[in-house]
């Protein structure tokens, strides 16, 4: 009897290590592959260099889909075809400016401004008026007598002590977001936001502002680290000054856009789907090189790799460029609203939209058990640098679907330490990508999702 | 006694919990100072923009040690003094140049050399003669017959599929190394290396040739990846062509260079030492940015953090900013020769020399007792980013005195991605180092040597 149980565990054993074996075999096959013949540095290089921004409803949108497919059939998909959505068109019409209006004649260059996207324009006439800085919301709302008829400065740094600098993102972005609505209904005018960034240059940082149901919409604009310094003290030193703000934003009706999806059919569970995806679309006054170009290339390069190494998934595989992230998130919405009504088994989604820095780990959503498959295969990741997948979350996009039907989701964790540096400015350009650092990125989801697709989860 | 066991088992435990947490608390405090108030980068900026390559034996190596005086003054030091050794004296001369020779007259455009350091020059008449292109060692000597009167262009690639880069430096670099000898005890004349790194641009990386005794000193010289791809193509398709190479480089005599030491004096063991430190000696053709002002800068910096935060360490903390790595280490060689002839009682000695990138570990050579004392460590490290322990090894520098006199060795390992890009190149320079990077590397080699400081090893 124990001569039996032994030679069960042997056997067991064995097939666990056989297995374990063959998944890291076949991981360093994708690595090598993706390493030495990966494609999406140019693919990359095309779709910020040739089309650059890409905002929904922009004719970059419509560059990009069209891109987006042909770039997942040269991969080599079994089918590629688009998911229409309806998404929303700002723009940002002719470059905002920024005036100091002052008695001094000393300190009078402009602000390098950007309105925040989904912003109101500030009309013909601009908006002029007085400034209040306040550094916090609390000290907003101690303040509120003084706002009525002001533009509210909200100089809130950026935290330098966290490592990991979403946390830092996650703890600003309330002043991007909610920072109109809550001056307006003070009677602010007009806001000025600090750049939710560490930069050590200038660049204005854009991104969604959420305007509330119960609030004036007023107009929002962003401004550089130096420039936020600057003015602080300006604001200090001057009480006579007013600022001067022209924001030529529009919201024109919503128009047609579309997810991009490419798929390698299952051989096994055709019917049972794993997703990856980036973001296609991008602010637009950069290129969104790391946000979110590189996720879209990455994703694209797993399906290609797969293909080239002659990979057949057991599940089908479907690459989505999701449509709209930045200012809407409707593609998203659309995915995951079509899974729901289709009753769609998704097993996973696994999304890239953190940048295209050397990879650490991922970030993961779902029940216990599931995420603890994916931690016993820590050793097989661990030789590509990926060791950190205790943090819980998954990408924006994902999350939908995650929302909708609970599917288990995660997220590529790319070192963070630049990201911020270059999210939603101009400064989000290809240079700013290294091709080894993006392709260890994709190295790691196609291992990832190896995985998952060979084990379940 | 079961009971009394119990009880000691508990206050150890105790004991270990609270160390654990002051350990962790001392740790956060360090983290926070240095990524709130680092002088790291400003340091970094004056070293490279006010003084720039600084060779040893250049004005650039004298700037550099009157600031790494200044800089060390500034940060705390108990006290600053130099190190006084004889540095090798090697110039470039005037800026080198290649040109093809061809009775063809397409694809004629020069190519970008720069020559090795320590190379001899070609004379004033340069040398001229056609190219013989290898791909290996083994080529080289299966067409040994072929090389007389001729130039040996080495086209050995960087090896893609290595995770870390070091390992395809490692590979490649015998070609640089010992290439020119090799291929002189066959009669060459000169030879061409192709550049040891992943890099997309075409800058040459010079580095170090070193001559073997027993062949003729012929001169070398490197070419980027664009250029070295070109060159071999047109190797194989003009059998007619020829390289004419014009170096200027001199080796003048030795003269006088110093290591610059800091310390803060051991409040319990004075007499032993913890050494940290990088090298302040760079190439003369670029900045020399993450090779090795970012070592330099971060090793000040944990002088300068454990002053601002009133932490005195038990052991004689040493930063050493070494001289003359690059193209002799006689620095390294005069502290270690040094510390062995007065009998110096060292603990550890810790280098970064691998970049100013965002920091994954350490590499780490000792005893297995004293290397499992400090992997016990590591869920102390992890919150910044620091999991990766497993490399043996140490930097150039402190492999003098590990080899001298046993101490045990340690190296930072900065992730490896973007190293070889701009390592020897004209595009190591400011501009390419991040500076929370930079700072995080300096929080990960504070903490380690504090967490060494407390415990010993």
């Amino acid at each position: 009897m124990k001569k039996h149980l032994l030679l069960i565990l042997a056997c067991g054993s064995f097939q666990f290590s056989f297995a374990q074996t063959k998944d890291s075999v076949d991981i360093r096959r994708i690595a090598n592959e993706i390493l030495s013949n990966s494609k999406a540095y140019d693919d990359l290089r095309v779709l910020t260099k040739t089309i650059g921004a890409r905002l929904a409803g922009s004719q970059g949108m419509v560059k990009a889909e069209k891109w987006g497919v042909n770039a997942l059939k040269a991969a080599g998909a079994d089918s590629v075809y688009l998911q229409e959505c309806m998404v929303p068109h700002w723009i940002r019409g002719t470059k905002e400016q920024a005036r100091i209006i002052s008695n001094r004649r000393d300190m009078v260059a402009p602000l390098n401004i950007a309105a925040l996207g989904n912003s109101v324009g500030t009309g013909a006439k601009g908006v002029t008026a007085p400034v209040i800085e306040v550094k916090s919301f609390e000290e907003l709302d101690q303040r509120a007598v003084e706002v009525k008829g002001k533009i509210v400065f909200y100089n809130y740094p950026f935290i330098d002590t966290h490592v990991k600098t979403f946390n830092s993102y996650g703890d600003a972005v309330k002043y991007r977001g909610q920072g109109a609505s809550r001056a307006a209904k003070y009677g602010a005018v007009a806001v000025v936001v600090r750049s939710m960034t560490h930069s050590t240059d200038n660049h204005p940082h854009t991104g969604s502002v959420n305007y509330a149901e119960d609030a004036p919409k007023i107009p929002a604009v962003a401004i550089g680290l130096k420039d936020a310094d600057r003015f602080s003290k300006r604001i200090a030193n001057d009480p006579s000054m007013k600022l001067a703000l022209h924001t030529n934003c529009q919201k024109l009706p919503d128009t047609i856009g579309h997810n991009v999806i490419g798929i390698i059919r299952g051989s096994e569970f055709p019917n049972e789907y794993i997703t990856v995806g980036g973001h296609l679309d991008s602010w637009d006054l950069a290129e969104g090189a790391h946000d979110d170009g590189a996720g879209c290339v990455q994703s694209i390069e797993v399906l290609r790799a797969y293909k080239a190494l002659g990979i057949r998934p057991k599940r089908t595989l479907r690459v989505v460029l999701f449509a709209n992230e930045e200012n809407g998130a409707r593609g998203a919405a659309k995915y995951a609203d079509e899974a729901k009504a289709k009753n769609e088994q998704h097993v996973f989604a696994l999304e890239s939209d953190a940048g295209g820095f050397t990879p650490r780990g991922f970030m993961l959503e779902m029940e216990p058990a599931k995420r603890a498959k994916i931690i016993s295969w820590k050793p097989l990741l661990l030789p590509y640098g990926l060791y950190d997948f205790d943090e819980a979350g998954g990408g924006v996009d994902v999350g939908f679907l995650h929302r909708a039907i609970g599917t288990p989701m995660g997220e590529l964790s790319p070192d963070s330490q630049r990201y911020f540096d270059v999210h939603h400015a101009a400064s989000d350009v290809f240079e700013a990508v290294n091709k080894r650092e993006l392709e260890l990125g994709a190295v790691a989801m196609a291992a990832l999702l190896y995985l998952v697709d060979q084990h379940g989860l």
